[in-house]
């Protein structure tokens, strides 16, 4: 099989550090160019962090694509940037998988049309942790059968918001499914205020916070006499590296722009 | 809306015990008679258990058919019962929704034919509980994704048989989307024998024991940084009736038969 | 080893039902007589329910306590009629177990007088759970090492106050040992009021309902880089039993009265 | 309060780099030296990973001693650095706080009987994460009174040996309060081998092995109608620093040598 030659950009952040670990330790993958603000003509080998992956590094991303002709962009960059790169990954015949967030409904029209004129697959996810995808999309299928469902997600105690995004985006997705009612019992009664959580659209949320903790969420589902529960731990940001390797993958047979990975996950 | 005409075989059972209670406290069902073999020509009400529950007993199956002309027949007896009363259901144009065991292939083409040729459904499942099917099909579905798993099941310390044939069932269910491969690290070693469990083509399942515990089971995933857990509890043999209830209402609008409660379950 | 001569008080209710079994299959135990309000000089083996079982059935206590000479009384009465028992019985020189409510201050420290004066055991308690006293008992403990902690408690969806009286309980005892903080970011914001539950002495507690479940509790303390979660499930009100078994036991050896299972437990 | 004087011996690997952080961003503690093989007469803010944290570097341990007269050394080197270093410690009047395994029966004699001569503290632990140490210690306290218990304990899968250290410790200190027996049915039987697990002295232990998953126990006690679970999370080496940090304060206060951080813990 012909390796997949992947273009990384933005290399010496949390996340590019990881797809740079990725895409070196996986055979059918193939590390052909960075993209860095800086460094540019110098050798990937010889940043800190990362001896013996070699690399050339690119500042300007029109001359790599010349130069490199990739397969892939995985751009681990900045909004603004990222927007940029998908864009010009497309004119240069170069399939984004673009983890950086604050495409506007306009910009992902404009790129979906641009993925379909140049017959190109592109994915942008704002989520990258198949896991948490999966953990989502079966808290969906599930709410078909059993009506009352509550969600519990923990973390770390330096998280500023509560409830936490994921949490949110699982109770409307099951809002989707199911119509709206109150759960509990109709006389239910909190002698301490806050007890029975937030709620959205009828499912209670409830929000831990916690030193030591990371990343967690359990979806409980209760009906006759049994209990079903669906628990996603992302103890690592390396969680995202599934989605990412499995995108690289898809986006290879596809023909059109993908936005989150929950559409290419059946 | 009209109701559905359900009768019940096997009502003194356990579970016809709840499926009594079922049909009598579903608002669309209607429980239009029992088949008991004995109590024949009485009322269920009179039954030590039943109080308040009206109900004809017959013990012969076909008049039964005859006089009352349910739409759905419950069948919770035996395995020789349960096939006879399948048979004379669909003769009789009543739709079975059958728990017994022990149909072979055989029995099963027979019957589908039968019913097909009635234009009639007909629903025959060994597990009635949605929260280990739909357990099940996302182990199936997350497998796809993750290539490593456990498997632990836990159920009361009466149970003869380890590991649950729903946690073989599982393993079985999950080897038919993954390569056969060797989990953990290949020189791993077990300084106490057993520690890593049994393994069904590769999957290593763990069987817990312990009084006061009911059936439970957790299927566990784990992938770059993260872990998915699926898990069902069942607390009380109640939990059979989610199923039982989803049955009686698809068959209504199926014209064959479906063997195994995960091929009604999207 | 002689056996304990156990008498119950109370045996037709849910609980007296679990007693009456319990002390029937204990070796140790033998059970000598019941006190009913009616059926007064029947058999309880007899009574609906108690086939095999053997015990003259009293509606008189005195009578019975002076005929069969008890070592123990378990009481599972009403909080008058448990109250009065357990005088009675210590005057007869009869060790009481009581599982009933509404003790004053005042009662307790006259029956605690009366038990050292005739040299006797007397144990009192509202919860005979041992697996919750330990969960609280741990709870406390490690509060004195982590110092944050929260409170998920998980009952069916027909209790109708929030949160439980367990979870209350927990919390008071994790306060007595640690000082009043406030956990959690100090910027944290709730986008879904509630989220973050509702909080005793700055500890958070969570309540989920839902159908199927019964009563169960998890603990969760969280430190550097880890975490400590304590949790108790109790599937069936024969949880109760393990502490009734406990107390006939230790009551014994006793020469007070001891009020709370937690006194007995090391 | 006066702060603590501390000095850090092996500070560039991963157990001291988290110690040093740890003593560095704790304000009652006070780093006045490191013990470094290399580096000598150099300072810690110089060296890679340790910007803006300052201390002077000595490779003789005698010599940093004399100069800057410390309370406490944390030993975090090797098996046989770190006898040494405890030796020369107690002889220099510092307490030493000990990380390292390897200690003979004979060595902790010799060292106690001149911890006591000098009238000195001295902590030499073989695992610092205060929650496992808890987890063990409950589940002693535990095993009291529910009698039936198992251990499943979760790895990452690049652990080579099952059962881990800690199971087998657990199961040892259940098995001291309990006597020998069985668990399970007397006639339970595996179809596929090992599903039951390792069993130490009746006590069944379970190893799951998963990528992504880090160091996690759960002990299950089974009883009437209960379960009651503790379980220990280790999300990160961090987890160990909530006990060296425990162990320099607790170590002002003792005359004598502690081995196993479970003697400091109540």
């Amino acid at each position: 099989m012909q390796k997949i030659k992947v273009v990384v950009a933005g290399p010496r952040g949390r996340m590019g550090r990881e797809a740079v670990s990725l895409v070196h330790h996986t055979d059918h993958f193939e590390l052909v160019a960075v993209i860095d603000r800086i460094n540019d003509g110098g050798n990937l080998a010889n940043i800190d962090g990362f001896a013996g992956i070699e690399a050339p590094i690119f500042t300007d991303i029109e001359r790599c694509f010349q130069e490199v002709k990739p397969d892939v962009l995985i751009d681990l960059t900045t909004p603004e940037a990222g927007k940029k790169h998908t864009e010009i990954a497309l004119q240069y015949g170069v399939r984004p998988v673009v983890g950086t967030t604050g495409f506007t409904e306009e910009d992902l029209e404009r790129l979906t049309k641009l993925a379909e004129e140049k017959g190109l697959g592109a994915i942008i996810a704002p989520n990258f942790a198949v896991g948490a995808i999966l953990m989502m999309k079966f808290a969906q299928m599930a709410a078909k059968y059993f009506t009352d469902v509550e969600i519990i997600e923990l973390h770390h105690d330096q998280k500023l918001d509560a409830p936490s995004g994921t949490a949110v985006k699982t109770a409307q997705l099951i809002s989707m499914v199911r119509p709206t009612k109150k759960q509990g019992h109709p006389n239910e009664k909190e002698t301490l205020e806050g007890a029975r959580g937030a709620t959205y659209d009828g499912i209670p949320i409830h929000s831990v916070r916690l030193p030591g903790l990371i990343a967690h969420q359990e979806v409980i589902f209760g009906g006759h006499g049994q209990a079903l529960t669906i628990r996603h731990d992302s103890f690592h940001r390396a969680s995202f590296m599934s989605g990412v390797k499995l995108s690289v993958e898809t986006v290879m047979n596809l023909h059109t722009l993908v936005y989150g990975l929950e559409h290419i996950i059946e």
